[in-house]
């Protein structure tokens, strides 16, 4: 048996930065989090990346010495192959941040890094939700939508870091699809994130004859109105809630189709946000996956929920350490 | 310098099935062509598959010692892992023929098993329009729709053998798409196969306001319309068939939007029948590429025509034998 190995993965989101140990198996040690603060600039920034290393380190009771590999998770604009921050939205003002060098540089160590939603991919496919399957497509549900695609023990990054976007897979017409933030029409996240569930909740309680529990946020609380009442008021039986919830389990379902059409993969995970849903709302993205998706392929995919919550990322970008060891 | 190694591809059609030997670096020898005649049964036609192979290899005059291992792609439906034809509707009544086992054993020689569209993207990424790519997405045009996605040395042949079938990436609604023969609406191949384009044509035709040559073909030689007639009397400069051409430029641009989304490869390669028609159809479907596909991206994705046209399947069936050869 050779000695453990230990490797440190770091998650960096726009609001906080998480990090934890996990052993060459998968076993998580107890994680930490600190403030992002990207406000005060890409300096300080490395520093706070350093800094959470450390303490991640320090949680799991090891040292430096003990760590074989680090592997650093990022929100994108990003250059994957070239370990560059590029100019990533939540993470104003950064700009071109050789991320992957200066963690390299300030532990010595060989380090890994990865776009955050395809290591969220990476972690449940290591040990959450897709562990054992041989290839797996993650939609990552939130403010947007995004995607990880694995095929064995490789990350579908692409040619440009933007393989794995799967919020952008168009679902309707881009003549008269819904409006993105990317500038087009139809795209899957401008009907299934988070706002834009709560942006079709509003067009439907306008036009919605008969009663319905979401008109109390028509006016007054309009900004108190989000996904999560929505799909909790769906499961308390509204029916004007039902239909949005059921529509974006359809249009869920039809971003699922194209994965299969494309990757045809073993395992199709959802995560983020709505999975606090549970069951009910898989079932009705199941059942429309098996309606409208490839007839060979849909016998048996599975689809299922993330297990692993805020974890995943720093979990997924432990697993991009660990292919940087030779077993 | 190691010796020359030889390896034979067989890309079994429908109608025929083509062989020839590849050497190591790409370089095809004379190509042999016999008939498939699948109802002549299965074992019938692993005779045929042998006798193809054996005369590819006289072509190339060597013998088979000189052959370090065999390819065959053959159309779905089929389990690659299991180097299994299962049912496919071009090869009737042929059913659960373990093709790699019976080659294999036939010639006592290293085989790899392969999808036909997978292995002619396979060829096009060793030596055609794909080569020097990292990542690689055809879309194959002809009756159907097919699709290969090859990311580094890898095709992404997915769990039920389904991966890249990109005919069934959904363009338009499922709702009130065109119906496709999958039993599903909206689906690419549904407006950009052969079939789907004469199709369209008549619709176009039947309600065009203003003279067009394409009427012609509206009752008597309804029969002789085909999709290269169209795109002929589009280059000519008639309005309706032009039309028609935009429409399928577009519908394959939606198609490759999709691919951009999932993979981002670094080149996208349209091949089948419509390579005919030349830069100025390639050129419509680029420009709906930067219009409609992911603005990152789509500032450097390639869009090509293949180069191999119907050799790309056993260059492609001879690269996947090539993978089985160590280095």
């Amino acid at each position: 048996m050779a000695a453990a190995l230990y490797f440190v993965g770091l998650d960096v989101g726009g609001t906080t930065m998480k990090a934890a140990v996990v052993d060459g198996n998968g076993k998580t040690f107890p994680s930490v989090a600190l403030r992002t603060n990207p406000e005060r600039g890409q300096d300080a920034g490395i520093d706070t990346m350093g800094e959470t290393i450390r303490q991640a380190i320090a949680a799991a009771k090891l040292t430096l010495a003990d760590i074989a590999a680090i592997g650093v998770a990022t929100p994108g604009l990003m250059d994957i192959h070239a370990g560059l921050i590029l100019d990533p939205p939540n993470l104003k003002p950064w700009k071109n941040v050789p991320v992957r060098d200066r963690i390299a540089a300030l532990f010595g160590k060989p380090t890994a890094f990865q776009n955050d939603a395809n290591a969220a991919a990476f972690g449940e496919k290591w040990t959450g939700a897709g562990r054992g399957a041989h290839s797996m497509v993650m939609f990552t549900l939130g403010t947007g939508v995004g995607g990880g695609i694995i095929v064995g023990d490789a990350i579908i990054e692409g040619k440009h870091s933007h393989g794995g976007e799967l919020g952008h897979l168009r679902i309707d017409r881009p003549d008269c699809g819904r409006l993105c933030g990317c500038g087009a029409r139809g795209c899957l996240e401008a009907y299934a994130s988070a706002t834009a569930v709560t942006c079709r909740a509003r067009e439907e309680m306008a036009s919605w004859r008969g009663s319905t529990t979401l008109k109390q946020f028509y006016t007054a609380n309009d900004d108190d109105l989000t996904a999560k009442v929505i799909f909790d008021l769906a499961r308390a039986g509204d029916a004007c809630a039902t239909k949005v919830v059921d529509d974006t389990a359809y249009c869920l379902a039809l971003g699922a189709c194209a994965a299969i059409a494309a990757i045809d993969p073993e395992v199709i995970v959802f995560g983020g946000g709505v999975t606090d849903a549970g069951e009910w709302f898989r079932a009705k993205i199941d059942a429309d996956v098996r309606r409208f998706g490839l007839p060979f392929p849909v016998e048996s995919v599975r689809i299922v929920f993330a297990e692993l919550g805020s974890d995943a990322g720093f979990i997924g970008a432990a697993a991009c350490a660990k292919l940087l060891v030779p077993r």
